[in-house]
C-alpha cells in the first residue's frame, strides 16, 4: 500500500485525488493546499484524509512515500524538487516544469536517488491514443508524413503562460508518444489580443529529419470547440476527433501510389479510396490507468509510461517555441 | 455585344464557356485549345463557337474584345501580355502569374492601354463570401483577431507548383478582399513526401501590423476534405464551412471582455456565449458573377471586383511563402 | 426550510438529493431504501441525512412535509398515494404512475387535500424546451403543422416496460407542454425481438383536431444515438438535437406559402429559404429548476409547471398507445 | 445495338437520355415530349436523335426497340401499356404505375408477349445499396430486426400525388430489394396542412411475420435535409446516410445478447459494442446501370434486378398505405 499525499486541489486535484482513492494498492493519506476553503471540500468528501497547508508536514512526513504535484505549473519545480530530495516518488501535472532547466533537474535527482518521477500526460492514457500507438507500432501507417493537431474553443484564458504552454502539452505528448523519430527543429507564429504579451492564438511547426512534420494550431477564442489530430503516413491516416462521442479514431485506407518517384508525371501517381473503420475503443477514464501507472512503476521499480523523458522533450519543444514565437518564426534546434 | 475568346478548354475552361454563353452582353466568340480533340467538345455543345489551336488567331481577330485565360500558371503571364498588347481586356484564372514581376508587368500594360484586367478569384463572388464581406465592412466583428483558413483533401497533386500555390489561392483572396490591413510578412513550413522537391503539405502564417494574424493550411494528403475559415474579432466571430449544404457561414455572438488590459487578473476578463446565427446565401454559380462582372467592367470601364492590384496581392504572398519555405520559416518582409 | 424524505436510491435518486442538497428553504432529511447498502452511500457522502429502510417511518415522521418518489413505475402509485394520505407533498419521477385510473386517483387525493403534485418531467426545465417554448408561445412558428421526435440509442433494456413507457415519456411531456391543443387519438406500432412479449422499436402517432400530428419514434436496438425533435409551423421550424454540445435549438426561417389554397397549382406554392438561428441556451442543469420549482410551489401553493395534470397527460397517451400497439396501430380515442 | 426512344424530357426524361447515350449497345433513337420547347432542348444536344411530339410515331415505328417512360405518375399504365402491345421492352419510372391493378395488368401482357417490363428503383443500383445487399445478403447481420428510413426535406410539393407515392417508392423499393421476407399488411398515419387533401408529412409502418418491422417517414416541409436507413439485426446494424459525401454506409457491431430468452433478467442480456466499419463504395451513377442493365436484360432475355415484380411489390405497399392512411392508421393486408 503506497501512501499518497496530492499537492494542490484546484481545478485538477480533485480528479487526482477521487482516482487514487479509487486506485489500488494506493492509500489518499494527505492532501496540502494552501487554502483551507478547499481542504474543507476534500474533509466533506473524504473525512479520512489528513489536511495541511504546509507543504513541509508532507515532506517531513515519514509515512508518505509518493507525491502528486497538481499545483500551477510555474511551481512544478520547487515542489517536484523538495518531494525528490526527501526520497519521495512524483506524479507531476503537464507539463512538468516551466523550462528545460528544471526539467532536467528534476530527471537527474531522481536518477539519483532511484525514484519514480512520472509526468501526467493523461491523453497518452485514452483509448483514443493507446489504439492510435497499436495501429502505428504495428506499421499499418507506412511512412509517417504529417501529424497534425488542432485544438481551439472559447477557454478560460491562463494569465501566465501563452496559449502553446497551455494547449499543446496535450498533443505534443501525443506525438512524442506516437512517433519513434526525434524532432530537430521548431517555428512557431502567433499573436497576442489581450494586451499581456502572451499569446492567445499560436501555431507551431515541429521538423523532423525523416520528413516528417508536425503541426499544433491553439487558440483560447474560437467561437468552436475543435479537437482533432490527423496522423498521415504512406499507406493509410488516421484522424483523431476528441469532440466525437463514439468512433473518436478513425483510420482511413486512403493514399497516393507514386509509381516512379524519378520521373513523376501525372499518370504515375495514382489514388487510392478504400474503406474506413473505426474501432471499437477501451472507455476507461484516462486519469484511472495514470495513477494505476504511478502505483505500479513505484512497486516494480520500471520506467513509467510517460516517464520523465516524455516530460523533457515536451518541454524541450515549448522551450523553443516560445523563442521562435518571439522572432516571427525563426527555426530553433532542439 | 462584347465577344469572348476562351483560351484553354481544360478543366475550368468549360465552365468559362458555359457561363459567358449565358451572360448578357456576352458572346462566345472562339474557343482555343491546343488540342483539338478538347475543341470537338466544344463543337457538340456550342456548334456555333469559332474553334482554333493557334493563339495566334485569335489576338489577330479584330471581332474578338475580350480573352479569357484558362490555361496553366506559368503561361498565363504569355498568354495575358499578348492579349493585352493587342488590345483585348483580358480575365486570368487564379493566382494571375507566376511572380510577382509577371504580375506588375501586366497591370502596367493594362494601366497603359486603359484595359480591364481582371483576376478570377472566383470565392470572391460566392454568396458565403459576399455575406462575409457585408458583415464584416458593417463592423460586426469588433477588431479583427485571426484569419485561418483550412483547405486539405486527397486531391489532385499538381507538378509544376506545391500546394499552396495550388490552393492557398482561394483563401488569400477572401482575405485579401475580407480586410482592409495590408499584410506586412509572412512565414512559411511545408514538407515534401511525393519526391519532387513540392511540398504537398504546407502550412503559411501572415502577419500584420494591426495584430491581425492570418494563417493557411494547405494539404494534399488528407484523408477528409475540409475547407473552413474561421474569422475571429473583439465583438463576434464567423466560421464559414464551405463543405456544409447549407449554413456555409454561422456568426457567433461570442467573445471575452477584457474589462482593464493594465491590472489583468483573471476575474477581469469575462466571457461572452451569446446566440449564433446563420443567414441565407445567395445560391447563385459564383462564376456566373464573375463573367457578369468582367463584361461590366470592359462597358464601363470601372475596376473589377477582383482587380489585377488583387491578382498582384495573391501572387506577393505566395512568392514570399516560396522564400520562407525553403528557409524553413524565415520570415520574408513583403 | 421544508424538511424532504427521497424514496429510492438507485439510479436517478442520487441526482434528486443531491439537487436538494443545494436547493434554497430545501433541508435533504431523509433517505429511503431498501438495499441498505445503497444507503451507505448516502452516508458517504451527506453524513447528516437520516436513513431508513422502512417507508412507513417516513410516513410518520412529523419532521418531513415533502417526499420525492424516485423508485420502479410499478410502485410510484403506492408510494405517492400514502405520503399524500400522510399529508405530505409529492414530487413523482415520471412518468406520474402506472396507469390513468392511477394517475386519477392520485391527482383527486391531492386535491382533496390541497397538497403539491408535482411530477418531474425533468425536459420541461431544461434551456432547449424553455426556449422552444418562448418561441411558440410568442407565435413565431405560426400555426403548429407537426411535432417529430426520434429517441434511439443501444441502451439499457427495461424489463417491466416496453420502450415507449421507457423513453417516450420524455418526449411527449415536451408536446404537451409545448402545445396548447389537445390530443384527440393514438395509434402505435411496435415490435419485441427479445422474447419478452414488450415492443423495444415503437412507433407513436398523436392526432390533434387542429390538423398537427405527432409523431415518436423510440428503439433500444439503435447503433446510433439519436435525440431529435422537430417542430413544424407556418412560418417556421425548430429543430432540437439534445446530442449536439452548443447550438442544441435551431430555428429556421422556412416554409411554404400558399398563395391561394383553393386553386392548387404548382405555380402558387412558393418556397422560403431564410436564416437559421441558434439562441444561447441556459446551462443549469435542469434538476436544478425541478427541485426549486416543487419547494417554491409548496410554499407559495400555485400549481407547478409540471402538475399532475400533464403527469396525467403523459400517462393518457402511454396507455392509449398500449392498447393500440397490441391492435398493430388501431386508433385509440383519448 | 438496341434502338431506345425516351418519353417524356421533362426533370428525369435528360439524365435517361444521357445515360442511354452513353451505354454500350444502346442508341438513343428517339425523344418524344408534348412540348416542343423541350424537344429542341434535345436538339441542341444531340442533333442526331429523332423528335415528336406523337407517341403513335414512337409505337409504329419499327426501329425503335424499346421505350423508356419518365412521364408523371398517372400516364405510367398508358404509355407502358401501348409500348407492351407494340412489341417494345418497356422501362418505367417508379412507381411502375399508379395502381395494383395497372401494374398486374403491365406484368400480364409484358410476361405474355416475353417482352423486358423493367422498373426504374435507381437507388438499388448505387454503389452504397449494392454494398448493403452484399453484407445482407452474407448473413452479416443475423435476423432482421427492423428497417428505419426517413427522407424529408423542404422539397417541391407534388399536386396529383401525397408524400408517400412521392418520397416513399426510393426506401419501400430498396426494402423490397434487402429482405427476402414478404411484408403482411401496413398501417399509414399522416396529415395535410396544404388544403389538398394530400398528406404532405407521414408515418408508414410495414409488418412482416418474421418479426421484422420496416417504417418510412416522409416529410415535404422538413427544414433540414434528412435521408437515411437504419437497418437492425441480431449480430450487426447498418445506418446508411445518403447526405453524407463519402461514407454513406456505416456497419456498426453492435447488439445485444440475451442469454436466457426464457427467463428473462437484466443479467442476461449483454450490450456489445465493437468496431464500425465504412467500405469504400462504387461512385459510379447509378442510372449508368440501370440503362445497362435494361439493355443487357433484352438482349440476354433475363429478368432484371428491378424487375416488375419489384415494380408491383412497391405499388401494393404505396396503395396499402393510401387505404389506411384514410383510416388513420388501420392495419391493411396486403
Amino acid at each position: 500500500m503506497i501512501r499518497i499525499a496530492v499537492i494542490g486541489y484546484g481545478y485538477w486535484g480533485p480528479n487526482l485525488v477521487r482516482n487514487f482513492q479509487e486506485t489500488q494498492d494506493a492509500c489518499m493519506a494527505v492532501c496540502c493546499d494552501m487554502n483551507p476553503q478547499r481542504l474543507e471540500q476534500v474533509h466533506t468528501k473524504y473525512p479520512w484524509v489528513e489536511l495541511t497547508t504546509e507543504y513541509d508536514k508532507v515532506l517531513k512526513s515519514p509515512e508518505v512515500e509518493a507525491v502528486a504535484v497538481a499545483t500551477p505549473v510555474a511551481t512544478h519545480y520547487e515542489f517536484a524538487r523538495k518531494a525528490l530530495e526527501h526520497g519521495k516518488h512524483v506524479l507531476v501535472e503537464k507539463p512538468i516544469a516551466a523550462s528545460v532547466a528544471e526539467a532536467e533537474s528534476l530527471c537527474d535527482i531522481a536518477a539519483k536517488r532511484n525514484l519514480t518521477l512520472m509526468v501526467n500526460h493523461t491523453f497518452i492514457y485514452t483509448g483514443a491514443v493507446r489504439k492510435m500507438k497499436e495501429i502505428i507500432q504495428h506499421g499499418d501507417l507506412g511512412d509517417l508524413y504529417y501529424f497534425d493537431s488542432v485544438r481551439i474553443n472559447l477557454g478560460l484564458i491562463q494569465h501566465d503562460v501563452n496559449v502553446l504552454w497551455d494547449l499543446a502539452p496535450h498533443d505534443i505528448a501525443i506525438l512524442d508518444h506516437l512517433v519513434e523519430e526525434r524532432p530537430v527543429s521548431v517555428c512557431a507564429n502567433g499573436a497576442c489580443h489581450i494586451g499581456n504579451g502572451l499569446e492567445n492564438v499560436a501555431y507551431l511547426t515541429v521538423y523532423f529529419n525523416t520528413g516528417l512534420i508536425a503541426h499544433f494550431h491553439n487558440n483560447w477564442l474560437a467561437p468552436v470547440k475543435i479537437r482533432t489530430v490527423l496522423v498521415g503516413g504512406s499507406k493509410k491516416m488516421i484522424l483523431y476527433d476528441d469532440m466525437e462521442i463514439s468512433e473518436k479514431v478513425k483510420i482511413y485506407d486512403r493514399g497516393i501510389e507514386v509509381s516512379d518517384p524519378e520521373h513523376l508525371h501525372h499518370t504515375l501517381i495514382a489514388y487510392r479510396l478504400g474503406d474506413m473503420w473505426a474501432p471499437k475503443l477501451d472507455q476507461t477514464e484516462a486519469l484511472r490507468y495514470v495513477t494505476q501507472e504511478f502505483i505500479d512503476c513505484i512497486q516494480t521499480g520500471r520506467r513509467p509510461l510517460t516517464d520523465s523523458i516524455s516530460g523533457l522533450n515536451v518541454v524541450g519543444i515549448l522551450e523553443a517555441s516560445e523563442m521562435s514565437i518571439k522572432r516571427r518564426g525563426r527555426e530553433v534546434k532542439l
